[in-house]
């Protein structure tokens, strides 16, 4: 496993330079304080943006990505479809892949699923307490048995996604809803994580409980070294065929 | 698939006789709700309890059994080595096994799951809200997106049970807390499933939804038609070796 | 459940009319003798191929369908986007879907499993040898513990699909593969079934096992009764929020 | 997690002593070439034996273990109730797990699985092929798709296991039949791995690609840092009730 993983941070960067409620929470993009975070404590960090040539994802970037966090809220449906197989593909080769909140409705996370991530939504300013049903889980690591978000967005079940291979947050919503939050699955030779929580308006990836599990997911999703395939084809049987 | 499986409820029927609380609610026994709703749907029921000779699991009644449900308390250590065995080897065999509510900590539940099946808890008549996160599962059935329980005690996570197989339902409670009410696991050729409702001193067992997910959860737990397992040394080979 | 499932089997039609070492074996189509078994086993059975307008697969006959068989091998590319769509969204309601053989690599099909879908494989006329892995699966009903082919395409691993929600079956291979031949998978509400066996130039859907399983898959796949999403937008709490 | 995990390598070390031909393979015991790879590797390593007092296994060694490997066969029954809590109990506050060859049978890991952990057998020295199901995951790092063990005990299906969390390996066998080799469970806090290579009469411990599945299940077994529960009655809700 990689000691020391290379993370790029795509964020659309839009609703942050367009609207006035959320400049105020993230001046500096909702990726800031992500990217300060994960940096503080030794990962190799690069921004990515929508407005960016290729979105910010060209062929180079993603071969140097061991693992990619994604928060995409307006644009999902303009994002090209080139970009949205490049990403999908390099996951399938190993590539981490982090989800965050809306992300869930992203072309490429809809891709990786298969199904259509519908959920049930509200906002209205509720507390959402995030439980821990893993607690040996690595993404789990350094938590206590549940922590509070004062005031998020609601998603809520039934959510339209495949059963997760590991789950390891169920959240709590104060309107009486609850959600899996902390979702593992494996696509190819890469895994992926869904997390829940982060609304634009609230100062959610400030929380330091939000910023570790972020962290310890980049580490759980960091590709393992691994022999490439070669051919599919095998003609040659491994056995001798008595035919 | 059995058209028509055979049911035993196993009640350990203490509290309902030595406490009035109880009594008013259930006064012939948790089970006499139960098994008129599965009667009433077609099933043919048996009730044993804690004070019947073997504690009402003689072979031949195992013998006879597709499904056994769970209901216990106050007893559970005092159900003997010998039972437990037996019930093990026949849920091995292929009987299904639906453990309801406080049955979590009952010496057969656990040793089915390996794990110590401790759980938070809280008594204050709290509101719960069963949500379904499967709905495409059997055992949900008929349902919609959710069901809520007026009063009941809570039972809350992190609960120290393996992840299971399927996860068909989360509940939210009042209180603050959620847990995984409803799981499904496979253990040798029989299937288990753990319904969390069911305090002895709220009317639960009265509820059509809870009655329901019973219903349907025998009708998933029924076991499949398989050969029998005549030898496990296999001393000759299906293919001739070179060796 | 539905207690007597209505089953579309889809089938490219190509190779039986073009090739005559196909045609030699499946004179009246690969989809024949399926249909045959399952309509003598008191299934309603429909036919739906390639060439047929909107491939046979228009929103009427889709929604009379409860479970939809897929064989398809040389055309995957050319099934149009709607067709695949449409398809997709009603396994999302709720259809059953059973993907054979090369299905794996049909488009519908890549599109459930969100990876590529690709495999070993190699075709010299071995031995395969399906195993039980889960005895009291339903798809695994009245099999013993394991039935072989005698002749067969191979599949191998390792395979990029999604670890399946069950595993039923593991095949042997003589030239000395294994694959993972009988996977579970839920997508929305619509159960989804990949069963390896039935290269067109062995009479491998004539063999009573085989049929079996596709039988047991089409029972298992069925859909479960449950109510319609109405509104996801959720603006009214389900409790009282203190704010 | 452990950065440098502590190892406790438990083997019964009996046939060793007692039988010339596994002698000749293991001279210094089955654990002596698992323990020397591990130290080259950088791990921490302690032996304990069956003839030790208390097996080896003292409350201390335990609590300094972060993971446990277990090899046994012939004293199965013989290892004390007493022993058989104590490890249990540990492994769900975290230690992790490794079950190596016949430990399927050992006391502690039925007790982990709740199932009979029966399987089928053959000892012909034939071929065993272990084929990489989960590519991406880190117990197969640095593995390419498969490795060969030239001769082998069989262990075949249906294995009486419950359905693993993550099923990474898949064996083929010369004589006919495949087994689910590579087996990761959570209970508790602690993860267990069963690996299913290592009859003593076979210099199978010696071979690179199985220390090295050893290796890595150590590392991906070690515990993560986790708040402990410090009470399970939860009297005082976390939210005002209205009641």
């Amino acid at each position: 496993m990689s000691e020391r993983p290379r993370v790029t941070i795509w964020n659309e960067y839009r609703c942050e330079r367009e609207r006035e409620d959320v400049a105020a929470v993230y001046p500096n993009g909702i990726h800031a304080p992500i990217a300060r975070y994960l940096r503080d404590h030794g990962l190799e960090v690069r921004v990515a943006t929508f407005d960016d040539p290729e979105h910010g994802l060209t062929v180079e970037i993603l071969e140097q990505s061991d693992v990619l966090i994604w928060w995409g809220y307006t644009v999902h449906n303009e994002v090209s479809d080139d970009i949205v197989e490049r990403v999908h593909r390099r996951i399938l080769e190993g590539m981490g892949f982090i989800a965050l909140h809306s992300a869930h409705y992203s072309r490429i996370f809809r891709k990786l699923m298969g199904t259509s991530c519908s959920l049930n939504w509200r906002d209205v300013s509720e507390k959402e307490r995030v439980w821990v049903v893993a607690p040996g889980h690595p993404i789990a690591e350094g938590l206590g048995e549940y922590f509070e978000i004062p005031h998020e967005e609601m998603y809520g079940e039934p959510a339209d996604i495949p059963a997760p291979d590991a789950l390891v947050f169920v959240s709590w919503f104060s309107g009486g809803d609850i959600f899996r939050s902390g979702c593992c699955y494996q696509r190819g030779r890469g895994k992926v994580f869904y997390f829940r929580p982060g609304d634009q308006v609230y100062p959610t990836y400030y929380q330091e409980e939000v910023l570790k599990v972020i962290y310890n997911a980049v580490r759980w999703a960091a590709p393992v070294e691994i022999a490439p395939i070669l051919s599919r084809e095998r003609l040659q049987p491994l056995e001798n065929i008595e035919t």
